[in-house]
């Protein structure tokens, strides 16, 4: 079983990238399934599952728990069960034994066993605006300094939970076989560049 | 005219990728030939410019001068000749207007008029020191920690060189490309992957 783990700045196009690269390869695709899952066996509401997983979920955690991500097993609390159903869906994933592709989850590290290939995507910051004000609909028009505000919030965040739960530092170039910048790329022609790098990294 | 260049962690194999990537390419290659042109040009020894490049040199410069490249060009120095002699060297290389790879030297920001193709090469301290393991000679025969200790003896000098002269970060995710981890790769192997990859890039 093949699997490609694509983390990724926000606004960097590395959800796309995913997306096209699992249509390339044949591959199933993972992304926003997850968040599903997780809040459909936990009954709990997606948003909130969202929330969780990737904002502020984590200020409520009491410090002396954010060590590493086995000692949340054993705490009864409803964001943990989160987190631990977040790694019990991934893992089902696993399990049907299918080539696959998936976006965040920290799922580098959750499926580290299995040896997938851990792609980092970022882009320069003017070029994250302008993919971030291509993708808006019409209500949601916002500035250049806005939507700056947010991605530095969203990417911070992210990096913090990774931290937390993985004891790992969110872009670090050593946790990833590749880091793509797609700063003047367009993100469909870039999809052959990292299948072929891919497939040669499985080939050898 | 296509440009790569490679800035690379000691003991990753970013030398070898650069010189096997140049011949897959067809393109000329620069590495030492450019430290042994300065120190022609300047009558200096080569191991002196070398260690001004990469190593010691920094200290005696003074901490007001180490803002800009340019604020260096006014200052009667021999290591700051060294680095205006660096410059014209790399730009001389350019006015060929042949397609080239090079190996270190700052030649990202230096040429980046030119819009190179920018790569960083890291691995894991574990297959660097493999590494460097497998290309030392029978005369110098280092224990693991000697080895591990020299890698990161060398990293931090091209990281602070770099953060002196250039005022970038060395490995910064945003400077390059592509940053490529080696860990797990036979160099021979890794070549036509990034060859693909940056065919694509040009192509696009």
């Amino acid at each position: 079983m093949r699997i490609i783990t694509i983390s990724r700045e926000f606004g960097s196009g590395g959800r796309e990238l995913g997306k096209r690269l699992a249509e390339e390869l044949g591959f199933d695709y993972y992304d926003r399934e997850i968040i599903s899952a997780i809040s459909q066996n936990q009954g709990l509401d997606e948003k909130y599952v969202e929330n969780t997983l990737e904002n502020q979920g984590w200020r409520d955690i009491p410090i002396v728990y954010r060590q590493s991500f086995t000692s949340y097993l054993s705490i009864n609390n409803s964001k943990i069960n989160i987190l631990v159903e977040q790694k019990k869906v991934i893992e089902k994933i696993a399990s049907l034994n299918k080539d696959f592709v998936i976006v965040g989850q920290n799922a580098d590290i959750i499926l580290s066993e299995y040896k997938p290939f851990n792609i980092f995507v970022c882009a320069s910051m003017e070029s994250k605006i302008k993919r971030c004000e291509e993708r808006a609909n019409e209500n949601e028009k916002l500035t250049k300094k806005e939507i700056e505000k947010n991605i530095k919030r969203i990417d911070k965040n992210r990096s913090k939970n990774r931290e937390i739960v993985t004891n790992k530092i969110w872009g670090d170039r050593e946790s990833y076989h590749l880091i793509i910048n797609t700063t003047d790329w367009e993100i469909k022609k870039l999809v052959p560049a990292v299948k072929d790098y891919v497939i040669n990294y499985w080939g050898q």
